[in-house]
């Protein structure tokens, strides 16, 4: 047998958490024949929820789920692990606007950040889906001494795959069809979907779509998505957001298949001009397992570039409010 | 690209419809290169919450999915069905007793019945999830006129899955390497797990395990772990229906694997002396796509062939209770 992949998910009671165990346990993350368990973390005030979650994981007998373990607190919860993603977050109450809740979540991410580094395999592997999640992975990242802050991502999969749901129904395709579409930026309506570089069955998509649609309806849409699903659902994105973390980490470990590139917020090196060590979407290439590197020198139009120095200025700023955090 | 099978679901802005509809569109069910059109089926109250779950559907750009089409009524949502998962049933209320239930979900699987073989594909393959769902498939089955009786089953891979998690938990093993645990019977406490058969990395169970623990604590779980979900959860069981139910139709098209047996209740046809008709669970055989055999002969104990007659008992007197719908 294979040595097991531990997984440690926080918010793991919660309705991400729900859409996002199974298909791990199931394979669908770091493949069919890979052993995995899985460290489920919550609050104390929800360990009940989640010990009835874990019945049902071992009522799956998924084949290669080879262990499940419950820990009320993120010390307990990251030993060992492999793979950390960071689910749970405080959401944004009434009223409160977004510079709070950025401190307040900050608070978590710190406490969280000590507990990956202190516990946690030395190359593990982080992902931050709890918002503001690009500034969350900042705060984590900046505790790391052991681990390797490289290593602390954010997720901008799910704006990607929003872009490529919504090309595929205006091209008539399965969304398998579209590739290489990326995300730059912070995960926030600033972010800038690109799809210079995207492909339809290896025609470009610049050429098969009207520039008004892109500029409109289709950048619209992806950057307020999230919005549209709450009304809709009266609850937050879940499944699309769960799935979107298994994409992640999938790629980064198995690497994207036919994509060449593939949306990850990771540490700046200064790529682009990005200031070094923002939490950045950049297209990014998987070049062996859990081995990504920044995609240098795509061609990017004024506009485009205009754009991503608003999506910088906000995770500057971000930045800015929390620097009694680093 | 391959013919996409058209896949229909009731019940689907509930909540095993929601841990079911993403890994079908995933390519969990009916492989990975198999284009999917999904057929989202809901009651007119419904419809809002099932456009977020469509929403979401397209945000996760699933390679193969190549259509979400959402209908408020039956007979439009089984329209060239290939696959109909009858989902949703009412639940037991408050003080109520099993044959009123029975009698209700009655006339929802009649109606369904109808619009399957008025709508679906000829050769429309069909699981029950909802409960009594033997019962429920009965009445669904009796409507068949152009479909095919044969092809109208029910769910107890739930039951399998659950026996199969106790023994590889007791065992210390990955879930994986338990084989050819099996359900006799309904899908109620009178169901009948049987390890006969089964092996652990090759060696048979019987002779691993103790016969007071199969005897009591094994029994006892599998039979009402329903129960300790609700309780644990506050909710009933979702995400783990939702995977037996992809593990039943996916065996049942793609074959079993490792397995040899596979528990589907399926029409009996006087195997092992069960009643011609009842929908009963046995220890299936899958022999080509879309094929599953009885498989006979198998031994059985004389105290389990007690627990399957007061099975096949409880499910005569379900069917006399819809007598006047079949």
């Amino acid at each position: 047998m294979k040595k097991p992949i531990r997984v440690a998910v926080t918010g793991s009671a919660g309705q991400i958490g729900y859409s996002l165990l199974f298909p791990i346990a199931n394979g669908d993350m770091l493949g069919k024949d890979q052993p995995v368990i899985l460290q489920l973390v919550e609050l104390p005030v929800a360990m009940k929820g989640l010990e009835g979650v874990a019945l049902e994981l071992e009522d799956c007998s998924f084949p290669q789920l080879a262990g499940i373990e419950l820990a009320d607190n993120p010390n307990d919860g990251f030993r060992n692990a492999d793979v950390v993603m960071l689910v749970g977050a405080k959401p944004r109450g009434p009223g409160q606007d977004r510079s709070d809740l950025i401190r307040e979540n900050g608070g978590i991410f710190t406490v969280q950040g000590d507990a990956i580094d202190a516990n946690a395999a030395e190359d593990v592997k982080v992902i931050v889906v709890g918002n503001p999640c690009n500034t969350n992975a900042l705060i984590a990242a900046s505790r790391a001494r052991r681990t390797n802050k490289a290593n602390y991502t954010a997720m901008t999969r799910l704006d990607q795959n929003r872009a490529t749901g919504q090309l595929a129904r205006k091209l008539g395709v399965v969304p398998g069809d579209v590739r290489d579409v990326y995300i730059w930026g912070n995960h926030s309506d600033t972010m800038v979907p690109d799809i210079s570089q995207g492909t339809v069955n290896g025609k470009a998509i610049s050429g098969l779509v009207e520039a008004d649609w892109l500029g409109g309806a289709f950048d619209k849409t992806v950057r307020t998505r999230g919005k549209a699903i709450i009304e809709a659902r009266g609850k937050s994105s879940a499944a699309s957001a769960a799935f979107a973390a298994i994409n992640h980490i999938h790629d980064w470990y198995l690497g994207t298949g036919a994509n060449r590139y593939v949306s990850m917020a990771v540490p700046s090196d200064g790529a682009y001009g990005i200031p070094e060590g923002l939490i950045y979407s950049f297209p990014c290439r998987i070049t062996a397992p859990w081995q990504y590197e920044i995609v240098r020198d795509l061609p990017v139009d004024a506009a485009t570039k205009a754009r991503r120095d608003a999506s910088t200025a906000e995770l500057v700023a971000e930045r800015e409010a929390v620097a009694h955090m680093l």
